[in-house]
């Protein structure tokens, strides 16, 4: 039998804010045996542009990435809020190591191609690979990754990265080596039954019940690709998702399976 | 016997502009066996928070580092370059992972007290304890470690920490388990007998011929704290220290030695 392994991806806003920062770690030093965290960090990054003088221009819901803006998204994925959470984790006892894509080389990827609608997105990689030995070799020493969404195109040049792609897909690789469940933080404690109260989590959705919500439209709009997210993910050899809150960790939310 | 370990610390001005830093990389990765980096960046710092309107405060060539520097130095030293030289170095073929001292708690520190002047150099640590285990996972893992100046001091806050004093308090740390060379890079060849001679590098200094050359006034002003540092890590088990030019990692420069 496999080991376990939890990877927990949370956006930006969460570990941007010291007081939500600190509630979602209170929590995920809760979940038992090794772990890793996958982070986000859109807000500040385009706070720091602003004040740089840098414009954020998005296409589609994602971030348009020049020269300028990778610069930023380094600087501030990488760096800032990336060290703020490993800083953070020390604090409570915790080994914690910073990735990006380029550190071990742990995850390649490609520069996205124009879009047949002409949209060209930068310096935004598509992942290709995610080198599952290297982040085991850190969680046999007893370190807890803390992976910022930046990955490693060709001739070492930093892509920008989805940081739901890179969770998925860290979660895919990591499912070689062990019984993974991937956990997706949002505002919500799980997939409701009812979008207007907060209690109606739904607690097991597998493939036939997906198919059935979807039918009844109970899930919709933005839910649809965090679900067909999960789904991949599940496909590619995890072993279970859990989409719920940040601040509940600990308790769970819905959970997805085949 | 132990086996050997190569640490070369670099200032920020080579590492910060590509052509430099690809001349710094090709000579690194010449040189034999297991070799990690320390690096500066007080330029791109100096650059990024005179463009978000900080203002870039020193006291005896040091930089007062306040919370708003303190985000500054944790986004360039920690994101922007030392992804850049981890990027780099993935472009090569080797996997190099980028570290500040919270990373795996590698290097901790204490804040520095109010000086006896009444300098408040801020955020800024002094070195306590370096893990050289944590690094020697990494290196037996065929990882080469970036480490940029930033440790961990109290209560996980990360503090600002002179470059020379990582890399000389890592290379103390390292050689309890390696045969630890220790190549500080500045802009002349080595140490000169005659400043104004670039080819006159004394090849070999040792404590007596120290002694001499200070008497006799032929090493003086900056030179001095360069080689009584090197001296402290010598002292400390350091095996050799080179102090070099930074395109000329894999020519040598000055040995010095006990």
């Amino acid at each position: 039998m496999k080991q376990s392994l939890t990877l927990v991806k949370v956006g930006g806003k969460i570990v941007e804010e010291p007081e939500s920062l600190a509630t979602l770690l209170d929590g995920f030093i809760k979940i038992k045996g090794p772990k890793m965290l996958v982070h986000g960090g859109g807000r500040t990054a385009t706070e720091i542009a602003g004040r740089l003088g840098i414009e954020t221009k998005m296409a589609g819901g994602r971030r348009i990435t020049d020269a300028e803006m990778l610069r930023v998204v380094t600087m501030v994925y990488g760096g800032l809020v990336n060290k703020n959470i490993v800083s953070s984790l020390s604090a409570k006892g915790y080994k914690a190591l910073g990735l990006t894509g380029a550190d071990m080389n742990v995850i390649r990827s490609h520069k996205r191609p124009v879009t047949s609608e002409g949209i060209d997105f930068g310096f935004v990689g598509d992942v290709d690979s995610v080198d599952q030995d290297a982040i085991a070799m850190l969680i046999e020493g007893g370190v807890t990754p803390v992976v910022a969404p930046l990955t490693l195109g060709e001739n070492g040049c930093l892509l920008n990265t989805n940081a739901d792609t890179v969770a998925g897909e860290t979660a895919k690789a990591m499912s070689r080596l062990y019984d993974v469940t991937l956990m997706f933080c949002f505002e919500k404690k799980g997939v409701l039954l009812d979008g207007n109260d907060d209690d109606s989590v739904i607690p097991h959705i597998d493939t036939q019940l997906y198919e059935q919500l979807k039918a009844e439209g109970i899930v919709s709009g933005g839910m649809l690709p965090k679900l067909e997210n999960s789904f991949a993910a599940l496909r590619g050899g995890v072993n279970k998702v859990v989409i719920t809150r940040a601040d509940r960790l600990a308790q769970g939310g819905t959970v997805i399976t085949l």
